[in-house]
């Protein structure tokens, strides 16, 4: 098995940014209307610039289910949550978090559990 | 620190499925001209209803950059990468290793190593 791992993709760092686009009124907000796409093209400039392109990935991704904190960003493989992120705070993740391996507190979403979602 | 992390959202199992739509003729491929959409639709139905919405998720990616393996699907935190993923394949890939632990090997991705790219 480890052998076929070894063979697989692999990014050291995978990032997921929403970049969901909901209706203006809808009460959920949108990651996608409070700028999401510009923190993705944020990442990807930056990651390119310190060579870390193919190591590490900046991706869009749909609705990640964290509406209320957008621009929500998830980062795996330590599943470490964002929210509230702009273009702004992206080289101090890359840098303290992706990077030195010290994920940006000030950043980190604070959710209260929610229960299993029933069945439909 | 630990509290911390206990107080995100979290998801035993998240699970990315490319939807990435390219042009027609694009040497690449296209997840989603594969169906990916489809393959997301059947994750999504197939969690609920084993009662897992809310502990997994299924999650619409844009390129994950293994276009020439569509449909392509990741699984996280373990990155898990498996490739020409088709609906019918989701029962499996649910019960076998989102529940089971064992990824299906039939679909894993075997590629070879690319070298980092270099900054632009």
């Amino acid at each position: 098995m480890v052998w076929m791992i070894a063979l697989m993709p692999h990014f050291e760092k995978h990032v997921f940014i929403c970049t969901n686009l909901r209706g203006e009124t809808d009460p959920k907000g949108s990651c996608a209307r409070k700028g999401s796409e510009h923190v993705r093209e944020r990442f990807k400039k930056e990651l390119s610039e310190r060579g870390l392109k193919g190591r590490m990935r900046a991706n869009a991704a749909g609705c990640l289910d964290a509406c209320e904190h957008g621009c929500s960003v998830v980062v795996y493989p330590e599943q470490v949550w964002y929210g509230k992120v702009t273009p702004d705070d992206v080289p101090e993740i890359i840098e303290q978090h992706l990077i030195g391996g010290k994920p940006v507190e000030r950043l980190l979403i604070h959710d209260t559990p929610r229960p299993p979602k029933p069945a439909k």
